[in-house]
């Protein structure tokens, strides 16, 4: 315990209201894509949130009425005392792991379209739901507005008796009825709900008193606000109404937990959004306001700057939600001195991309994230290892470090071999492009950890064949070749190749990630539509190249609306002067242009360039792999031959990180084991409502 | 009974394989949207279609393994026999109204992403996911063959111990890994499963005797088969390689199901296939070439139609997916001589929206679908009147018809006032638009329904206002006042109105369905992003206009996506010269132009117009219900005060006739058992697996 040390301020008490946090570290509210659905998995990674130092574990929104219904996003729902017992199975959990539960209540507004539930959209005026269906909210008069504050009351009653110790007021991220009916652009209203801020809070207030009435005697009553829009005076800012509310309401609540709006600023990526604690500036002003503890976020990694950020009485506690998915322990890290070995959020929403997909959360750094139900795994524990005593590692990419990281863990005498000169493969190539720095973490953790171990041995630069791997004698070998980009074309488009004229100059993401680059006009073709391409466009254009961006998809890199990015990008590209001709598709290459078709009606034109980057496909590096499992018997036969990250199947780096991790613990496991974990899941209940 | 007459033929059992069904009427699998999520609701919808007549009910596609899982797209499952239980419910209802149950068990390749279950991607040959995901699929190998082969006939023998009778090999809608093998554009394996058609159909041979093996005694194998897939020679076709895999397996499955391919051209939508029975042509070989059983669909409404397919020899049952949504009864309505009461689907796809949305399936025709568990709503049965006798429903558009028409087939005397000429309202105003005719049953059956009661009375050219129904007297009001577009250009971009200089000339699609006409150059600003601007856009264009469309989204019309329409709309638009500005904000319009912003970097620029027709988003008309409801004690009250349809919250056409169905429905029942309806919903279990 380093309690005593510089970070001790951290791990003092903090009352809030009636009950009391053990610590300052609080996962604020954030979504999982576990909700509703798969209640077993959610408890058990809020309970990893506990275990691992958070003294104030929160749910994700919970949908509070069928009203409010984000189906088919799996979010918390409390529409009934049906949901109780799935929620208790979290409070229980965390209340084990001696940790307050807190709960977000949610009314979704027109950012819940009902598509399941049907019900009638609301909202404070008339307009459209927040999603491309045509279909609109009412603006609520009276008796709805009663009606709301009867099914929000009611809902934090079942907060109580599921056994939450904080429940959430939510006016935040543009996503809920009590921001709605504060912000001006939502609110035309001209009752007493509409006009001065004052009217304009008064459903907030409302609902803060109507909460504290009915729960207020045993749990904490929290208001989460977004004091900022970051759209300057066409939205709320700190410096006006952001602090005026909090002027209005500042003794209101028993815990503040402020940040900015909408999403994509709350959760910014490292991509666009390099400094961590980026939000202090905005919320800053908040403590000073209130006697209340105030718990504010920022992609909050640093200790130092945790306790400064304490000390200087910005925050009370230290909210997260990124880096505790990243690090569930985080805190005990903290407090045990072992603050080398805390897996820093690299910032790059994938967690934030599973919600948008309605799926499982995941996280490139922590690959336990969402699996600690289903697999059962535990990111800081790992099973001894069993019968054989070493293993070799071929490729030191995400997949290769994490497998050898965590084969070590397990004791086994690691051997890992790359072929370049450093450890980290595409991490560290794609980490070299413009704004995706802090992803080098993903390879800095690991070849840290590595380097900290007696049972490792690292070879750089050794690219093994099959005989140099027989000769080394090593009887288990785990096989991490990556993939590289394909130079022809090929890809969701078109699963033939490309025409090419002899001369064309054409280069792949890998020739431009190791520096042989393209000069002049460069087209950069975007048939992979995920992130790569519109990071390379601006690469090449940072660096002087005119830059044409051509894709089948409609816009710059789709995928990433997942991860909050794409309207960033375009805009960003846009400004760079990159010209961007969307829904076409690239059929010839030569010398000088390139001819593209309509994805609609096949129209070819043709564009001038000096050369094409093709972003569409990845090929699969399995030579060796194919070697050492067909090779003759009187060869040299591994006893365990597996092919893992990029080389299995070319995803995402977390899927590489995940793919390394799996191999390392099923490693010497009972194979029946092994095959029934891949069918876990949480069904549905038969009988019940 | 019928059975002696034109349509006897339709009601002679058939034997497939093993077993047999009572008669021809064979619901083809389809998606719904409830699928493993939602195994009651599933059971219920599916026990309507037996109840309904069709001798043949399948389920949606029933994923087989962990690597075909489609998450978080609630389709079928039958991964072990954890989802037997499931499974029985529908099984048990099937059988219990005298149906087959049939099972259509799927490998999705790569086709599902696997995002929840992060299982490897399979196909025949290295490739991407058909998903915006940075994942790739691996070509199988010899194991993963034999370990497929495994999975598909334990799935086979799963599916006989839930029951079912029939057991599908599918190979369709370029959607399952049998159907890519088949595919040369998925397929380059240079082993005995590539090249020629004989090595790429092996697989589905395989999958069909070792189904034939594993259940055949008991069950029957069915081969579903897309035979064409309306590429011409890029992809498969009826009049070759189609036929050839007809030929070469004739006699392997108990029964051929086959259609066309994609999903788009299978369910193709009545805007861009208006023809009923379009699928003959391409599958009319089929039964020429086998002795077993055939199957076939193609949006099979006319009772006519399908009795010449029988007689004619082109099909042995008639297969549908969207009619037996339209109306469960179909085959009791052929075979009790209610021909005129058949409700037959109009072809717009708001079914499959709902596969693509991840939610319940509903209908435009019949809103009880996808109901018949969450609110127990029977399509054919209501329950009959309480105390009052009787009813006044304002408004006959897709709300007031329903409404009005279930009232009276409850018992109460009805009142229907239409303000306009003729009964439809949105639904004859949308349907005189090009490609949308069809939707004009919507009115047409409810109109025709309404006519045949003697407890109706329907009033056109009849707009009231509360006097006058304080005069007519009647104590229960339902208010289906409808909306208009707005003319201000409020929308999902801008909350606040445009700017307008005096002169500027706008129309709203009210305008254009009235025939009031914008001429010369039209500007069309599509913020709705639903259907209607481009239809308004090919109308236009079809009528000699200039016409560009300018939107803030990124394509034409993208909620199609989920109709499986929009790229047809799109390429139709610039087939015929519709100029197409995306990612573009509207911001001021004057006489002879309109100024517009880039959605990303706000740089505006000018295009010259001499109209524009705003398409953004709807003003409910409460005038009516707002006077009702506010007036003094003094003045007339209804006992019941109802605002239904587009009037209480815009939306589909089947939103429209739900809120109308719904209030017919709930008139006079207890309020207790309404309210505990909105909370239906099935949760997911705490135990088990």
């Amino acid at each position: 315990m380093a309690d005593s040390g510089r970070y001790s301020v951290l791990f003092e008490p903090v009352k809030i209201g009636p009950v009391t946090a053990r610590n300052r570290f609080y996962q604020v509210p954030h979504c999982c894509g576990l909700g509703h659905l798969r209640p077993r998995a959610h408890a058990a990674m809020r309970a990893m949130k506990a275990e691992g130092g958070w003294a104030v574990v929160s749910t994700e929104e919970a949908e509070l009425h069928p009203s409010s219904d984000l189906s088919p996003y799996p979010e918390q729902r409390i529409w009934d005392d049906h949901d109780i017992p799935a929620l208790r199975l979290m409070t229980d959990a965390v209340h084990d792991n001696g940790s307050l539960a807190a709960i977000e209540l949610v009314h979704n507004g027109n950012h819940s379209a009902n598509l399941m539930s049907r019900a009638p959209v609301l909202a404070p005026s008339d307009m459209t739901v927040d999603l491309i269906y045509p279909k609109q909210a009412r603006a609520m008069d009276k008796t709805d507005i009663r009606a709301f504050r009867q099914w929000h009351r009611d809902a934090a009653l079942r907060a109580k008796k599921a056994g939450f110790d904080i429940v959430y007021v939510y006016a935040g991220h543009r996503m809920t009825l009590a921001h709605h009916f504060l912000l001006k652009e939502y609110n035309d209203r001209t009752d007493e709900y509409g006009g001065s801020l004052e009217n304009r809070a008064r459903l907030m207030r409302e609902l803060l008193e109507d909460t504290r009435e009915a729960i207020g005697d045993q749990c904490a009553v929290a208001l989460r606000l977004a004091v900022d829009e970051m759209m300057g005076p066409s939205g709320m800012q700190a410096s006006a109404e952001g602090r005026e509310v909090v002027e209005m309401l500042a003794e209101l609540p028993d815990l503040w937990d402020v940040n900015v709006s909408d999403w994509s600023n709350d959760s910014a990526t490292t991509r666009f959004q390099p400094e961590d604690g980026y939000q202090t500036a905005y919320i800053d002003f908040v403590k000073k306001l209130t006697s209340k503890p105030v718990v504010a976020v920022g992609r909050l990694n640093s200790p130092d700057m945790m306790a400064s950020m304490v000390r200087n009485g910005v925050v009370d506690f230290i909210g997260a939600a990124r880096p505790s998915i990243a690090d569930p322990f985080l805190p005990a890290k903290i407090r045990d001195d072992r603050i080398e070995e805390i897996r820093e959020c690299i910032g790059c929403n994938i967690c934030v991309s599973c919600d948008s997909f309605g799926i499982p959360i995941r996280c490139t750094q922590n690959p336990t994230m969402g699996e600690e139900w289903r697999r059962n795994w535990h990111p800081e524990k790992v099973p001894a290892k069993g019968q054989e005593q070493d293993a070799l590692v071929v490729g030191g990419g995400p997949a290769g470090l994490e497998c050898a990281m965590q084969l070590a863990r397990r004791g086994y005498e690691v051997t890992l071999a790359e072929a370049a000169g450093q450890l980290g493969g595409r991490v560290v190539k794609e980490a070299s492009l413009p704004g995706l720095s802090a992803w080098k973490r993903v390879a800095d953790h690991r070849t840290y950890d590595l380097s900290q171990r007696g049972n490792v041995q690292v070879f750089l630069d050794s690219k093994l064949d099959a005989s140099q791997i027989a000769e080394l004698g090593i009887r288990n070998v785990f096989v991490a070749t990556g993939s590289s980009w394909r130079r022809d074309g090929v890809g969701r488009s078109s699963r033939a190749p490309l025409e090419f004229s002899d001369n064309a100059s054409v280069f792949t993401p890998d020739d431009v990630m190791s520096g042989i680059l393209p000069s002049g006009r460069v087209i950069i073709y975007d048939d992979d539509q995920a992130y790569l391409a519109g990071v390379i466009a601006e690469h090449l254009a940072l660096l002087g190249s005119t830059v044409r961006f051509i894709t089948p998809a409609s816009k710059v890199s789709p995928w990433t609306e997942a991860t909050l990015e794409q309207s960033r990008i375009q805009t960003s590209l846009l400004h760079k002067g990159v010209d961007i001709l969307t829904h076409k598709q690239l059929r010839k290459i030569s010398a000088d242009s390139c001819e593209v078709a309509c994805s609609f009606t096949g129209q070819t034109e043709t564009h001038a360039c000096d050369a094409v980057v093709l972003v569409t496909e990845r090929a699969r590096h399995t030579d060796l792999f194919d070697q050492l499992r067909d090779q003759g018997t009187d060869q040299f036969k591994p006893a365990t031959l597996e092919l893992i990250g990029d080389a299995a199947m070319p995803g995402l780096i977390a899927d590489a990180v995940y793919s390394g991790h799996m191999a390392a613990r099923d490693f010497e496991r009972d194979p029946a084991e092994i095959a029934a974990a891949v069918f876990r899941r949480e069904l549905t209940a038969l009988s019940g409502t």
